[in-house]
């Protein structure tokens, strides 16, 4: 699998190419304006919004067909990129709804008959930088927009279960997770360090206790900079120690645990 | 699927009965002689040990077929069961070993193609309670057998990789997972808690911290019993406050952590 395609071509490929019943979708989260995002995307023909996500080619690790969802969307590569669990429940998709969507992409016969059998969801998360990100759509057949993970609209199939899904994991593993290092630029406040964690453990965090614990753990060090901020006082910055991080990665921060 | 059925049937029914390319590998804990074990099988033409697995009829919700599982090796119905990650690499199978297995059990043609295609795994882990399983097995072709998880024989395609990532997983949600509650019998002794995070943290706990944050948490409560020991002091015995269990497993106990 090599070039993007097109909605309607990869449902006239099908099982020729892809392994049957098997797909995957990705949760991309991506941090702007003080708020967790997560990318949608939307066939023109349809109303319901959905997670990025494609097939397993013959020829793929499912990591690689995650990767390719990614950049396929977003441009990006080499970005933090984690499978999470699997969705397979017998009923989780309406198969009278995928018959539809290939009647609206006039896709007839037995071309499309495997796009309307049952399919089991191989769910990954990556945690993106928003501003590195360039949505890519084919713009004849579909939309793509961030929508706050807070506030999504009704989903395709078990969609808005995957993202619950995705964010209880994330939840339960936070002391393992490089949150902040994945989401932030190389510069950031400690409010919007904060931000991350609050979306994530949906509950307000002590600002004290966390600015104190987020340097007490020696992950991320003041810079000497303020950021301008209008009429406000500017904010000071702050970088992450990036070996540290990778650490954390493998053994844990322990103070990031949801004790904040 | 209601009946169990001979490995020798069930390759034989492939892709008529159950969703292609895919299977379901569970990995069975329980805790005896103050060692956590896991459940291994073995086909008797086969020289690798592999995790108790099947395949998902198309009726089946997936969970479905991981308690089938479950019930059909160990007799054991509404145990701790969870689905925690997918293992779907294009090389994990040496599909030539497998066709060996037709072999060796005497399929022969198309029957038994279906098992020589690439598969992606759905994975399992349970936590039982050891003195209440009864291994089941069809004694004319398989074995079945408790190893320690630290002493594993040479496994079956990536099953080695797959207890790995079980194992991990368990280590970084340990807060959220009442591995003592679904593992020790009502009453236990306070170094057969410890011996169970032992095995899981992959290191030794100070036993005086261990003892106190256990209390302290308020998940515990001790019995006015001890066990008899022989010339050894006789342990106190604890039992756990179910209640609170069933909470910790929804909101995490925060002093369970690796903060031992």
């Amino acid at each position: 699998m090599k070039k993007e395609q097109a909605p309607v071509e990869i449902l006239n490929q099908g099982p020729d190419i892809f392994i049957p019943n098997i797909s995957v979708d990705c949760i991309i989260l991506g941090f702007h304006s003080c708020s967790l995002k997560v990318l949608l995307c939307k066939f023109k023909v349809c109303e319901k919004w959905m997670l990025p996500g494609g097939f397993v080619a013959k020829d793929e690790d499912p990591d690689e067909s995650a990767r390719r969802v990614l950049k396929d969307r977003t441009g990006l590569k080499n970005v933090y990129l984690k499978q999470f669990c699997f969705f397979g429940k017998k009923d989780r998709i309406d198969t009278g709804e995928n018959a539809d969507m290939l009647k609206r992409f006039n896709i007839q016969g037995d071309k499309g008959r495997w796009y309307t059998d049952r399919f089991i969801s191989l769910g990954y998360y990556s945690l993106i930088k928003y501003d590195e990100a360039r949505l890519f759509v084919n713009e004849e057949h579909e939309e793509a927009r961030w929508f706050d993970i807070d506030d999504i609209p009704p989903l395709y199939a078990d969609h808005k279960e995957i993202i619950d899904t995705a964010t209880s994991t994330i939840r339960k593993q936070i002391g393992f997770i490089p949150m902040g290092y994945a989401l932030l630029p190389e510069k950031f406040t400690m409010p919007e360090l904060r931000c991350i964690y609050e979306a994530i453990l949906g509950r307000e965090i002590d600002r004290r206790n966390f600015q104190r614990k987020m340097l007490s753990i020696g992950y991320i060090q003041p810079l000497n900079e303020t950021r301008r901020a209008g009429a406000y006082k500017s904010p000071n910055l702050y970088t992450f120690i990036k070996d540290k991080y990778e650490e954390a990665e493998k053994y844990g921060i322990q103070v990031m645990s949801n004790n904040f």
